[in-house]
This record gives C-alpha cells, structure tokens and sequence, in this order.
C-alpha cells in the first residue's frame, strides 16, 4: 500500500468508536477511486479485544449495529479495497503515519457524583497512551478521539510522549492534536463519522494543520466544515459542554414532569406547542424513562473531575451534578407509578419489561435505565421478564435473559407491563390482541410516549390500569384508579 | 363604530404588554381595510396610570421604545382611523364584546427562592378581574393574556367572575381564554404581537373557539399559525415552562462560564463551536452579566407556587429554583472581576458601568442586574457612575442620576468601566481615544463579549488591566495582572 502512495493509519481501540473510524478511514479515496489509507485496528490481547480483532479480519462488524453500511465497509476494506486489517501487535504503532486513539476513558463509578468522589480511569488509559510513545514514529500524528477530562492532551497525554519519546532520542516536536468523536449510535452510525460537524484543535499550529487534513480526507468537510479551536483544553470542554448540555435539560424536564403529572397536565402537547419556537426552544427534550449510554452519564463528571483537581477542590459544577444525580433516579419514577398502579403489590406479580437498550433501535445496553428498574422491580418480589429485539445478551445482567419474542412474552398471566424504550416494534403491538392474550388486563405504564390516548382509553376500557410518565391528563381522567 | 358592525374590545393594563396590544389590536381590520374593532384601553386611576391613559389619548406611547411602529399604530388608531381611546373608568367593561386582561401578576421578592416563602401579589390581580365580572356582557370573552400560575384561570379566575356574574343574574357559562403574551421588548415590540406564534386555551370549546377567531384577526395566523392546548393549565404551564428554559439554561452557562475561566478558556469560541449543532444545540446561551426583566426571574416562581398549593408543600422544582438562584447572583461575579482587577481596593475609587437596563437597544430596568452591581459597588465604598442611552429615569434606584453622554463619562479620573449591557454604542467606542480621555488607564470588565481580543490586547498594551466573563483566554494571557 505504502509503494502506491498510501499513508498507514493505526486506530487504537475497536469498540463502537473506533471499529466505525476504522471501517471510515478504510474507504477513504483519492480522486481516482484508490485508497488513501492502509488501516491497521488495534485492540488488547483481551478474549474481547482477539474477537474484535478476528471479526475484522473476517470483514464482519464486531457490534450489532441497525446500520448495514457498517458491515458493507468492514467487508469492502478487508475483502476488495484490501487496506483494512486488525490486530492486538503493538509494533503496528511504528508503521503509522496518523494514529487515531479511539480507546475509552471512563469514571470508576457512574452513581458518585460528589465532587470528591468522582474518579476516572486513568491508569488503563495513560498506559494505552505509553504503548504509543514506545513505539511511534518521529513524525507521526496522534490524534485523540476520545472524550476527555479538560487539560488531559496538554497535562497528561503530551508529558507521556514527550516522555517516552526523550528515552528513544526522538527530537521533532509532538504532532498531537484532539478531535473528540460525535458518534451516533443508530442507522446512522457511519454517517455519523463522515456526514457531521467537527471540532478540533492541536498543540501547536503544525498538529492543528495536519490534523485538518486528514479529517478532510475522511469527513465531507464541504458540507461539514471542521471548526478549529484555539487548544485541546478548548476542544475537550467542548465535548464536555455539549454532552452536559443535554443531560441537564433532560433533568430539567424530569422535574417538571413531575409537576405535570401531579397537576393533571399532558406535558407532550405542552412542549410539543413550546417547540413551535424555533430556534430558541425547539430542542426542548421529552419526559421518559431515564438517561443511559456511554456519554451523557459521563461526560459531566469528566468536567467535575478537571475542575475539582484544577481549583484544589474549591470549585463544582453544582447543577450539573444535580442534573446526573435525577437522571440517574429517574427510572424510580416509572416503578413508583406502577407500584401505584399495584396498590405496591409487586410481590410474586410478573411484569414484563420492554427494552433494555439506551436507546430506540440500539443494541447498547450500556448504562441502561433499565438496569434500576430491574434491580428495584426484583427487590420488591416481583418476577421480572425483560424483552428486548436488540439485545441477545445483556451485558450488565448476565444472568437474566433477554426475551426475543414479544408475542411469547404477551401471553397468559402478566400483572404489569413497562415501555421503557421506544423501539419500533412496541408502538405496533396492537392492545385489544394484546389484552385478549393475557389472563387478566394488566396495569401498564408507558414511560416513553408510546401509547396514544385513544390506545390508552381503549385499554383503560378494557380493564387496565394505564399510566404514563408526562400523562398527567391520564391520572386526570382516572386511568390510574378507575377500576378500582 | 358599533354601528359600523366594529366589536368593541377592552384592553384591561395599559403596560408593556397591554399598550402594544391596543395599538395592535386598533390596526386589525376587514378585506376593505375598515377597523374590526373600536379598542378602549382601560388602566388605573393612579397617577402613572392616568399619565399613561392621557398619552394614549393623545396618540403617543406610554412606553419608551426602540419600535417606532408602536407610536405610528397609536397615532393612527387616535387621530386617523378614530377607534381607539383610553380610560380609567371601569364602566367600559360593560361595551365589551372582548375583554383582554394584560395586568401584571407579580411576585412579591423575586429574591425568595424557598419554595415556601414564594408570595403572590394576588389581591391587585383578583380585585381587577371582580371589576370585570362586576360589569362585563353576560356573553363577553374574557381573554387572559397574563402570564399566571398553573391553575389560575380555572382555580381563581373563574371561580370569581362566576360569582360575580351570578349575584347580577347572568345565565350564560363565562367564556373564558387563556392566550399568554409572547411580546419581546426591543426593535420588534408590535411585531411581536402580530407576527408570532400563540399558544391558547379555553374553559369550554366554545370559548377557545371565539379566543381563536379574535386572535386570528389580530395576529397573522397564516404565517404564524396558533397553537390550541386541552385546557387553561397547559397553557398557563407552557408559558411558564418556555420561560424556565431560558433562566435554566443561562443559570447553567453560569457555572461552566466559571469553569471556563478557571481553566483559561474562552468559552465564546467553545460555545460558538457547539452552536454548529443545528436543531439539537443551536440555542446555548452565551456568558454574561445576568438577568433581568419581567419574566424570567418570576415564571418559575410562580410554577413554584401553584406547585407547593397544589401538593401541600410536599414538591419543588428544585434545579429550577437553583438556577434562579445562579442568576440572581450572576452580577456578583463582574463585581469579583473588578475587585480583583483593582486589588480589592473600590474605596473612592471612581467606577463606570455602562448599561443600567435589562437588555440591549431596550429602556425597561425592570430587575436589571445592574441593580445589584451598583448597591454592591457602592457598599464598597466606589463613586459609581451609571451610563444608559435608554434610560433617562432609572425606577427602582430614583436617586441615581443616568448619564446620557458616554464621551463625557469617559473622561478624567476613572479608575474602571463595566460593560454591563450590549448596547451598540458600546461596541462603537474607540478604544484609542478612550485611554486617551481618561486620566490613567482603568481596570476594564467586560462582562457581556463587547471587546475584540484584539481590542482587549491593545487596551492592556496601553496599561490598562482586562478581564471578562467568560474569557478565560484574557487570564491565562495575563490581561487581568499584566502591569501588576
């Protein structure tokens, strides 16, 4: 590849980031059609990380994705462009031109949110970051991907280089620069790379240029121009700001859920007429069932970590904590309402959950609100089915099974139903055959706006007990109570 | 007129909202361009509001605006097309074939967060809608254009006109609409009126439907279409909600402002970055000095109040009325710029703050957040001269004089400026012949983005210390210690 003129990229890390650039760069292509690049994966010589690594190889995807064209790139990489390959060698590093760091760095504990309390995972990371400096070229580019503390290019990730570096006698300047992923998850997942707006920075002018260059070589930069800031500390807050951005205003909506609820209110017409303003309050976000996924459980402790150890633990993102700290309360809300509508009789009652996901059509059960709806549900007796079209294996819960057949777990004698996630398939499950299916109408609790109020009054008809989170016209018109 | 086939519609509040919406309203007309309706605006017997009755009597605006429009369509209303006048007396209430209330409903300290000690100026408020009930046409429509606490026109409105109209013998349901006011002070004040999208409701259908057909004669409701709610709560509660965004969201920009200057980033360039997110990110707000007006500072209150009645104290809006908080104290962090700036030291020191209303290009100093850095300034001993080009009277401080000539202030012994408001004369002060005028060069605080980098890296050259909100580049530049 190299003799044809094609620079070598090495991704590091093959999770749901780095697998999707790796498949991106991969079809990157001159004017005439030929690759630009040869790219190498890189994962650890974890089990996990050689079956990533063997799923490439193979031109097959390591994640279960909704977007097909994720597959199609793996495959046209690996078997007919034949510049795509994966590995766990860390000699590889020697050979690249860019090295993309797409690995993770996470909190150690998503449910502390005191200032003190927050810590990060630092080790696995810098030593990620190590490996690198040990064996790069002088005149590489490393550019990070991933999300970050504010200050960790310039206060953790440069001094490492330099370091290693200084040991092999390396004298150019580091070539770093920061470019933090806005992946989607979803059917857009490859879009998501090459179709969106980027932001990114360089220690130093000549890391800013090159870096602008290959993301143009990568991204439709014509359409999506890159937006350079001024430092890495600036690129990583802005990544921080704008994943925190979303997790307070779903807080802030969550609380004024609550208080449509309670006033007998429908909050989705509410905000839907508040919405009409666009531009100013058209992003205004829904009530639901609760806030999951890699980012937006995260992203704001990342920022409290840099400023706690910043201001000598003077300073903190007070409401932004606050925000995480009702995100992650928020599925109580939806088993509080079907505890009600049980008269908190969970005890021996069976209660299917719909959707174990983060996220409509997504297989990523990361940080699921689904979890503590499970957890909590288990804890008072109940016997908890969980369905989910997208999961086969739930990674948190190992032991619990993930149902596939909604049918199948529509049948005979369910007490309660949850829709936690709002996937396709749930929104077409048609109530009177539903009803007719089960031993008695169950109390049903639609947290994701699945239920119109015509299926809602026509199951209330039917016998159940329906709730819904932002319904407050349902307990208004006794959908709560009325059979009782 | 009536015998013209006009309505008559009485406009109840002669204020900001009210004024507009007779000017706006006396304009409305038929295919052939004859008025629809003969407007009587109906305010106090109070001093200001015989002043304001007189003003419109004589076709002038009671209100200092940058829309000219305004005193054109009052002009016009008085002396050309002859439908539209004013009064204190209440007896007009019974011509009316439209009733609009735009009286104020206020809190009683816009600085008690505590969910408990929230207080309502409720007996102005129901004392003016017994006035109405006492003499209104049994068929009448009442339409509420008062930002109110969820509940109000069922809970309290209703209820009071109803007895009202009972003990006089009306037979009819009161026809009562909720519409709330979306009017924005500034260039665009009756366009505000005519051209933007409305939210309403009414107690029956037969209501909302004659709120419907009285609106769309007034506001372009082919471009701007209305938007109908189930009920008066959920159009008391978007209203209040919509308002609760923005302090919310200017209340969290304030805690990652700090941040941002902590760390030495300009959040401005950050921010402008994230805006790149159409649709999803595009309305984050900016840095700045804080906020003020009407709305802003009390629409949550009041969700607080109606919220604590309606659940016997048991629930809060706790991040909303956090971020109240932020707010109210956001100006105390410009001040803490200066003090730092000055070393502490605002004894005699002669201080500037330029912009003394709530918003740019607007004369209202309703809650402006000059307020608080002016008392604070003062209780610290500084000589502190205000600056407004739109406020000739500043009502809630009556024994501070405004200057009105920015080059004379700019002159002599003054030791620092505060841009506090974005006006566009600021922005055109030549920064040369500033340093120039003034007997040494001033610790400066920026605190609403009006200077350039390159203009805050010439007023340092010139001697002068620099800092602003949000710029937390000037910092690590050394703009805030340089000559220290």
């Amino acid at each position: 590849m190299r003799s044809r003129g094609a620079q070598v990229v090495v991704v590091q890390g093959l999770g749901f980031v780095g697998a999707a650039v790796a498949a991106a760069v991969s079809h990157a292509s001159d004017g005439a059609g030929q690759p630009l690049y040869y790219v190498i994966g890189v994962d650890l010589p974890t089990p996990q990380g050689e079956w990533k690594v063997s799923q490439i190889n193979d031109g097959k995807t390591p994640i279960v994705s909704a977007d097909a064209s994720l597959e199609t790139l793996l495959h046209e990489g690996v078997h007919v462009r034949g510049n795509l390959s994966a590995t766990v060698d860390v000699e590889v590093y020697g050979l690249a031109d860019v090295i993309v760091v797409d690995i993770p760095l996470d909190v150690k504990d998503r449910f502390a949110f005191a200032p003190e309390a927050i810590a990060i995972d630092v080790e696995a990371f810098t030593q990620a970051i190590r490996v690198i400096g040990q064996r790069m070229r002088d005149d590489a580019l490393v550019l990070v991907e991933t999300t970050v503390p504010v200050g960790t290019c310039e206060g953790i990730i440069l001094p490492i280089l330099e370091a290693e570096r200084k040991q092999r006698g390396l004298a150019q300047p580091v070539c770093l620069a920061h470019a933090p992923e806005r992946v989607m998850p979803g059917p857009n997942y490859v879009r998501s790379i090459r179709q969106h707006r980027r932001t990114f920075s360089g220690v130093d002018a000549v890391a800013a240029q090159r870096a602008a260059a290959f993301l143009a070589s990568v991204i439709d930069t014509k359409t999506y121009p890159l937006y350079q800031l001024e430092n890495p500390s600036s690129s990583e807050l802005a990544k921080l700001m704008e994943n925190s951005y979303r997790a307070v205003n779903i807080a802030w909506i969550h609380e004024w859920t609550l208080l449509a609820e309670h006033m007998g209110i429908d909050l989705f017409q509410v905000i839907d007429s508040i919405r009409v303003r666009v531009g100013t309050h058209d992003n205004i976000k829904s009530p639901g069932f609760g806030v999951g996924g890699y980012c937006l459980t995260k992203d704001s402790l990342l920022a409290q970590w840099a400023l706690h150890r910043a201001s000598n633990g003077s300073m903190a993102l007070g409401m932004t904590l606050d925000a995480l700290r009702i995100n992650a309360d928020m599925p109580i809300h939806t088993f509080a309402l079907l505890a009600e509508l049980l008269q908190q009789r969970l005890a021996e009652r069976t209660i299917l959950v719909c959707g174990v996901s983060y996220l409509a059509e997504v297989g990523d059960t990361r940080n699921s609100p689904t979890e503590l709806l499970y957890d909590t549900l288990v804890r008072h007796g109940a016997r908890v089915i969980v369905h989910d079209p997208y999961v086969r294996q739930w990674e948190q819960r190992p032991q619990v099974e993930v149902a596939q057949d909604l049918a199948a777990c529509l049948r005979g004698d369910v007490h309660g139903i949850v829709w936690a996630v709002p996937h396709h398939g749930y929104r077409a499950v048609h109530p009177a055959a539903m009803v007719d299916a089960l031993t008695q109408p169950p109390a049903i609790v639609d947290a994701q706006n699945i239920l119109s109020d015509e299926t809602a009054g026509f199951l209330v008809e039917a016998g159940c007990l329906v709730a819904g989170v932002g319904k407050g016209h349902w307990r208004r018109r006794g959908y709560h109570t009325r059979h009782a």
